[in-house]
């Protein structure tokens, strides 16, 4: 039978838990520095609001992004694989049919 | 009869524009300076939710404040003059018993 994907051992747990806070950490970094760049160099109250809206997106985002249900993971970790917050490399150690499946989501 | 305040001479809403103009433009440049201030010296992703939510109150409180209809000048007037984002010499040439009644309510 072919894995659902829902079986995580506790080394694969342990792979995914911390690639998932190397890409948290990688989103929040950037998120901030952006948000710094931008609050920098706002001239006008529709700047400062374009910002609010930026943040709103973001801050909605964020909450639903990181969900480490494990009949979760594939996806959430296929979403970080196309938004660059983390490499194949980094899930090494994660069973084949899985990484495949990641790679195959990250694509579409 | 004493004047109800809704009554606002030509010269009078050529003042009351001017004045709202500039405490406008007061709250504004405060505000931006006060968001860069914050950005500044954020460290993680709660300060940034913080400034969030500050925008957030800020934008709902600014967007019902300058309420230029005749009835509400004398409240918003008392509102910007509690803030001290006005002064009462900048009313100056508005009818006295409207001064006065600007003036009471703003230390409510």
């Amino acid at each position: 039978m072919l894995s659902t994907g829902t079986t995580w051992s506790e080394i694969e747990q342990k792979i995914a838990k911390q690639a998932f806070a190397q890409a948290y950490d990688r989103e929040i970094t950037s998120l901030m520095e952006e948000v710094k760049l931008r609050v920098n160099s706002i001239s006008d109250l529709e700047d400062l609001w374009q910002i609010h809206d930026f943040l709103s997106a973001k801050r909605h985002q964020i909450d639903g992004k990181y969900d480490d249900r494990p009949s979760s993971l594939i996806f959430v970790f296929a979403q970080l694989l196309k938004e660059g917050l983390i490499s194949l490399n980094e899930l090494e150690g994660i069973e084949k049919d899985k990484l495949a499946k990641i790679a195959a989501l990250s694509k579409m």
